[in-house]
């Protein structure tokens, strides 16, 4: 393996963060919050000689690196950068407890959303806005954002956004990765200033209104209240409803839409289907919960909210769905592992992935009965390779297996079943809240540090779909003999 | 399809059931229970007009069946079967409601053990055996049953075994169908002799004897108390820990050591790693439940039987595992999924199956490193073929999905998330008790008639490993066209 590549790029990461530092750090002057200046200037310091430490140090031969590579630099670069993201935290007093800030941190950049906060309104400005900040970095890729940036880091860096980028194909709108990386945060920043400006005209002040639009936009979840959303007015609670929709999209239709492919965009099954969950969901939820509210509209409102916010593993919430009857939270828990569409911001499965285990589903029950049928599965339009579609069933697989691993090591917690089971599901596939003593209005406080510790590797092995933590924390990925 | 020779087929079948019910027929008369003797003596009529009314109408022309006729021969017949053995409890009144009868049969016959009785202790000796009898005959399948007893009833019978046979692969031992189903039900039967013997030994009577000899041997799980085997002695309930572990091997095995291939037994990957399973999960569930027990004998015997009891999906249980701590409890609902071996008389996904999943997955990993590799997945010292990996991974994913069908289906009921969830497990994985309001010391009573027939279906797609089911129930089968 390359490893000084590796180390080198680590050291390039480090340094962008202290960049993206400069940010909340520019927010706490302007409220002039002096204990959270000095904590962000001080990690702003230690990141930078961190990152200056390691470029000078590591001065790689080869700037080559293949898929082991990609696989090491993405996890690893998660891991530190939620481990110096988390400093700020706990040096201004604010998250006292190391494993508790990293475990925020964590949750942040993987647009989580879980939180260990139990009284969020006591939280500094600075603070509140750095924790969201990290969710909309983390949405796109916080890899894709420094190759967007920095000039040519390494060759074939499609290894690193393949690592990074969720889905089961990803591929790259334009033949250069750095351009590819480029036009997906255009149109990531472009659609997030314009539901900051629709929420603004909702009435939302400006802090509040960045701060929802980079939960939003990361199908994050963190907000600035204990009740999350509900406190707002119908018009926003349904702007931050369309905008999860919106960035639960796979984005390179975005992209499609832009250079005038209309029709290729709305021709698209995964699309179509997404939303033909989303509309389902809503109505079976809707008619469930429709005794515990006023009327159509607020029922409509909740359901609505609640599906998107889980289907695109945001995690916002306007009511306490731990509340809701049993059926809604089924649902609700199915669309947890279903996720969002692959090439968004949300986590889960993935919409696509979902509808090719079905498409394979289908093609072995025709086989059963015509055991000599030849027949290839489609989607999208295109043909399907037997390693594409033996792939899907092994990330398939891998998921559940992983998913079983956190579920059972946090069952040392004396909580319920359902506080368990959902605490899993709801950091493994990055929604936040799940049912029980983490529900909308509860908090992971009170899980033990070990299980901190769980939850923050599953919300991990979730945002960057397994292979690169396993790779990394292999040691023949590290033995000399491979190098 | 050949029709004629499906409903040939079920009328053959219903007239085996009418002889296996003068069984509990005798016991209900050695009893003096004459209620019981009407309500069999009335079923066995009724299955015998039934029977031969079906053999007199649909003369077939041809006996040759494919695929489809053997799916769709299992799933009716035991459909059929539980239909028809659900009346001796409506007639005698030990249960009135026809629904509850249905779901008590399908969970006898799929070897369940799910109850919706309450008090177990009423019920007559006669009703008591044939609940029993069902899981006897349910565990090595009831066609396999009548294909050892009937002379060919059609040609291609092995399409009958392969449908109702549960395992990702299903082969003949001896070239002949109908040998082979002999030879497992003469292992069957000595090993049940054997096991019926030995709990005499130990002071049982006779009657319990038998009906925990028949609960064991397919792995079913009714017993005749409320406590279960929580009454009998240690040394009863560790000769039932060691038959169900029996149980639950691939009786491929038997028959190897059977032919003195000694060593081929022996080198079984499936059979190491089942008990590799058994003794990690008992070690860690004794750890865990160690201060809630006695001493180190009482502890070690209480968590052998439990893992053995639910890895072979067998159900019985000599302490309320409910009350165990939480993680205990994660450890038995994994299991409970795992199931036993594939060619034994469990449930579950079977343990070759995840073995298979577990290599796919590490093929996959080596993949991403080095994609031009080839590599073939090898088990028990055989390559495997794509072709079957890939059912492999397909019916992971249909499990996956018709499981959380299942699961949501029963959220209607106002049950914890707990008991829902297990419930649905226990039932599809064809254990029985689950926990909360459905585990060791509670019943399924609670549920509605909807739900309850949801989870005897459930139970139906467990044990015929879900196709049969897909197959009689999708109107392209049936259509004149495919004829």
């Amino acid at each position: 393996m390359n490893r000084k590549m590796v180390f080198n790029f680590l050291g390039q990461i480090v340094k962008i963060e202290a960049l993206m530092l400069l940010l909340p750090l520019a927010v706490a002057i302007f409220y002039r919050e002096w204990m959270g200046v000095l904590s962000f200037a001080v990690t702003v310091l230690l990141a930078l000689s961190v990152g200056f430490a390691l470029t000078a140090f590591f001065k790689p031969e080869s700037k080559l690196i293949y898929a082991k590579e990609g696989f090491v630099i993405v996890a690893l670069s998660w891991i530190l950068l939620s481990g110096i993201g988390a400093l700020p935290f706990v040096i201004s007093g604010d998250i006292p407890n190391y494993v508790d800030a990293f475990f925020e941190t964590v949750s942040g950049f993987t647009t989580t959303g879980a939180s260990i906060l139990t009284n969020v309104e006591a939280m500094s400005r600075g603070m509140l806005f750095w924790r969201s900040f990290t969710h909309w970095v983390g949405g796109m890729g916080v890899l894709v954002f420094v190759m967007a940036l920095v000039p040519s880091i390494c060759d074939r860096s499609i290894h690193v956004m393949k690592a990074e980028m969720p889905g089961p194909i990803v591929g790259k709108l334009v033949p250069k990765v750095k351009q590819t990386a480029k036009i997906l945060y255009l149109i990531y920043i472009f659609m997030t200033l314009v539901q900051v400006l629709l929420l603004l005209c909702g009435g939302m002040n400006l802090f509040e209104s960045l701060v929802h639009a980079f939960g939003t936009a990361g199908t994050g979840g963190f907000g600035v209240k204990s009740d999350s959303i509900g406190g707002y007015s119908p018009y926003l609670q349904w702007v931050i409803t369309v905008f999860m929709l919106l960035f639960g999209v796979n984005f390179n239709l975005y992209y499609l839409l832009l250079v005038r492919r209309f029709k290729s965009a709305f021709r698209s099954a995964e699309l179509w289907c997404y939303l033909g969950i989303v509309a389902v969901s809503t109505g079976i939820i809707a008619v469930n919960i429709f005794p515990m509210y006023g009327g159509f509209s607020e029922t409509l409102r909740n359901a609505a909210f609640q599906v998107s916010s889980v289907i695109t593993t945001t995690g916002f919430s306007t009511v306490n769905f731990d509340l809701w009857p049993e059926l809604s939270k089924a649902v609700l828990l199915l669309l947890m592992f279903i996720g969002a569409c692959a090439g968004s911001t949300g986590g889960g499965l993935k919409i696509s992935r979902v509808m090719m285990l079905f498409k394979m589903i289908g093609r072995e029950l025709r086989k059963m009965l015509h055991p000599r049928a030849v027949e290839a599965v489609r989607f999208e339009g295109k043909k399907l390779d037997d390693q594409t579609l033996q792939s899907t069933s092994n990330y398939f697989a891998i998921y559940v297996v992983a998913f079983m691993a956190v579920f059972l090591l946090i069952s040392f917690e004396p909580f319920s079943f359902e506080t368990n089971f959902s605490a899993a599901a709801a950091c493994y596939n990055n929604i936040g809240p799940g049912f029980g003593a983490v529900g909308p209005m509860g908090s992971f406080s009170g899980y033990s540090p070990f299980s901190k510790i769980v939850l923050s590797v599953a919300m991990l092995l979730g945002r960057l779909e397994i292979y690169p933590l396993i790779f990394t924390f292999s040691l023949s990925t590290w033995s000399k003999k491979q190098n």
